[in-house]
């Protein structure tokens, strides 16, 4: 096991994969023993981008070793979205682009959050800033990783930083922008064989909220209907979750990639607060049509949390 | 008022009085609304910066008016050692060269802590990343501020990059590196007109280890036997402290700026901690000789966190 892992957050998206993957080949570069490693399972836009750009997942990990000295986080650093033992391990750096909750360390480190819209970007800014050439596979992920995070440059998170670097990498790439990206959002909204519990899963974050405790979870998709065709089977899976960790609100968010609506489900006692937030009504089905609404980060998060603290 | 305060923490330092000026005035140079401000006295050492380089000291404030937008903190991130109203308030931006803790925002903010010795060194290179030189003036308040949380170049927080910017702004301001700092630092060191409050409070920071509170109050003297002359009083003051802020340990650090030694006094509940966290023996008048330790961030608040949290 090498000296300092390089890891995403849990439930791994493609910018945390492809983050630690090319951040750890620049450390590579500059003389760190430095490995990157995965929290869970790839998903299947993650896959596709890998694929096209012939590049091997990272390994998967259940927690840190002890013979590992440190880690460096990149697109997350709220600890309960981190590795389980995060507690026990040195933190020397974070590359992030969220808020900053839930995280302390005992030393300084380097920490380096942007409010731009993808780790992704601030890691070709840092290949720049180091002198680096980025290579075809990288600028593949980079780019792969900023498509995902702004749903093709269209999320209200992604900055005019963003798009500069995604049409710069798409050309190192040697991919059409559109093309590619539309290819992989695809790849990853397929949920033809995803069960019930894959969606309420597969893109799951944890958030601390006022006392509150709030898991929201999102799906992309071309058509949100489909995901919802057997609501009881998602709605048994999330009364569980509710359940096993003592939620007060489980929000999941199916995401049209196409009409860029999100189609809502709200669960658990403090659900009221989804209302509030969006000053929308659930209905019988605790559903709700959130329009415009595409990203969990800048218009549910902090919206929520706007809620849930006055 | 102007629509983004700079400031740094309370009980101010030269680091965070100095950092909150140059940063301030980068941000007008780069056509932002800034404005430096302070939370409390200028002390003997800065005012003496102050006065050689000719600059004006920001202005003090309570707390952050309604009418301000957005704040960004210099050389510090723990809320406790912020505005009182800091949650009130938008953080923009963190500049910072210390652990992170306590400390959180609703939305994504630009976070850049580096592990180097000196908020100012940080801002050196800020300069440059932008293309702006950094003026006579300016140079003379990032080097006395390196010069101040250094001890000199002398502490452990030091690290090679803060060596560099200090010779590189040393040049730029026109002075003698070691001319200019050790009468900077005797200045500051001067308590011949202080009060027991005085010491107590001049450079005195909270910290929450583990579940307890305390407090740690750092004073740089020639010679710390001065310090101590009227022991019973500085003892009456901090036990005052305590009760109001219902602390668990409040560490008074002498710190001689000839020997790098320090001469602690230890009060609260917990002050056991100082014995097991530095392997000493506090004397029959709760006092010990810490030696070789000059930094209260990276000797005195890690060791302590440490055993707090064990």
């Amino acid at each position: 096991m090498a000296k300092t892992l390089i890891f995403g957050h849990k439930s791994p998206d493609t910018d945390t994969i492809c983050s630690a993957l090319v951040y750890a080949d620049l450390k590579q570069q500059l003389g760190m023993d430095a490995e990157p490693v995965r929290l869970g399972e790839v998903n299947k836009e993650t896959q596709f981008a890998l694929d096209h750009f012939g590049v091997e997942a990272p390994q998967l990990i259940e927690k840190v070793d002890d013979d590992v000295t440190d880690v460096i986080l990149v697109d997350h650093n709220e600890f309960q979205q981190s590795v389980d033992n995060i507690q026990d391990v040195r933190i020397s750096e974070v590359i992030d682009h969220h808020r900053v909750s839930n995280f302390e360390t005992k030393e300084p480190l380097y920490f380096r959050a942007e409010p731009v819209g993808c780790t992704a970007t601030i890691l070709n800014k840092m290949h720049k800033e180091n002198g680096v050439v980025v290579s075809k596979e990288n600028a593949g992920l980079l780019l792969s990783a900023i498509i995902s995070d702004s749903l093709l440059l269209k999320s209200p998170t992604c900055t005019q930083v963003d798009v500069d670097a995604a049409y710069e990498l798409a050309e190192i790439a040697g991919v059409d922008l559109e093309t590619y990206g539309l290819d992989m959002l695809k790849a990853g909204a397929d949920v033809s064989d995803k069960s019930a519990l894959d969606f309420v899963t597969m893109d799951a974050k944890e958030f601390t909220m006022g006392d509150a405790k709030v898991q929201i979870a999102q799906v992309n998709t071309v058509d949100t209907n489909e995901i919802y065709q057997n609501q009881a089977a998602i709605e048994k899976e999330i009364e569980q979750i509710i359940n096993d960790k003592n939620l007060d609100l489980f929000l999941f968010v199916a995401t049209g990639i196409l009409n860029n609506d999100s189609d809502v489900l709200a669960l658990g006692s403090a659900k009221d607060n989804v209302e509030k937030g969006f000053n929308v009504s659930l209905d019988a089905d605790n559903r709700a049509i959130l329009k415009g609404v595409v990203s969990r980060k800048k218009q549910i998060v902090t919206n929520l949390t706007e809620t849930f603290t006055n």
